[in-house]
């Protein structure tokens, strides 16, 4: 990510300086550049669970949030729950929105692009089958995804196409989804 | 997934005879088992934005949920947000925690395997030199994601194992993860 032409400190909420150092710190320090997440999950009963998020570690040093975020996952009746939340797919759903957004905003600011509105839709498909094992040569998750931006802003077409290459590029959880990410599952 | 010597209605807070009938359905009905998920997302500022949930398809009739799902997303400091919600990549671990763990109890259920309690952690790692293209070569999403479970359950520490199995091979978030799932970006 190159900053350039740099006019305003804060531009779309991002604080440019501040993202140009961290660029320059972990060009400089790799090491920093190592973030570890991690979640806490706990089953309530049925399709019903809890996951908590409260810290990460970056360069090996520990974060604490501010507050513990606290996220109930449920399934609608005719998937056997109550509804007392999103369940899990609409929850990938969610972090891939988040991150193709953020990643959008964050290259737009470095690359001095004013933008006033981001709207996007998200959309998939899974066929049950494979979460039920009815079809082994069934895919459980989602056969792909479907995201359509609507972006206000005074930038040509041509840049917010660039921009939305790089949110699929350079997004993480894109990034995750995109390639195979190996899930090891193992007893504590 | 096959459900055995059921001798309850509810297992697991799961309506064994209810899933039953669901996997009899879409075994005699694939055009059943075709699910539409769907989100929308509204940037708010910086690395902070908002995600709403409220409906999704199912063998093309639409299902509205009985209250609308709305998740904010933010950054912390150190990468130039408020700390107003978790991040992205971590909401990816928190969908992937609610997706193995019901896939887990569901198929339990379904073998009349009694769980008394599913706990988990999930991590992963990220080189953030992917996000901001320090290095073409890093990628961008998770290196891996290791889930560590303790199961308190009577069943033995085989069927457990093979609960796991399931769970990593059927759970639809973890195999959009796992494959490479494609994703698609235009503008609408």
């Amino acid at each position: 990510m190159e900053s350039q032409q740099i006019q305003k400190e804060l531009l779309n909420g991002v604080d440019v300086p501040q993202l140009t150092q961290i660029i320059d710190n972990l060009t400089n320090n790799p090491n920093q550049a190592q973030f570890h997440f991690c979640a806490r999950n706990n089953w309530v009963n049925g399709g019903e669970n809890q996951t908590t998020i409260n810290e990460f570690y970056s360069g090996g040093e520990k974060h604490v949030r501010s507050k513990s975020f606290v996220f109930t996952k449920d399934e609608p009746p005719t998937l056997l729950g109550h509804d007392n939340g999103a369940n899990p797919v609409e929850y990938a759903l969610t972090a891939l929105a988040g991150c193709v957004t953020t990643t959008l905003v964050y290259y737009a600011s470095a690359m001095n692009v004013k933008i006033n509105r981001v709207e996007s839709t998200l959309e998939g498909d899974i066929d049950l089958r494979g979460l039920l094992n009815i079809d082994e040569n069934v895919k459980a998750g989602y056969k792909s995804i479907d995201i359509k931006f609507k972006i206000d802003s005074d930038a040509s077409p041509e840049i917010l196409e660039k921009l939305m290459v790089i949110a699929k590029n350079h997004s993480p959880v894109a990034s995750t989804i995109a390639n195979a990410t190996p899930i090891n599952i193992s007893l504590a």
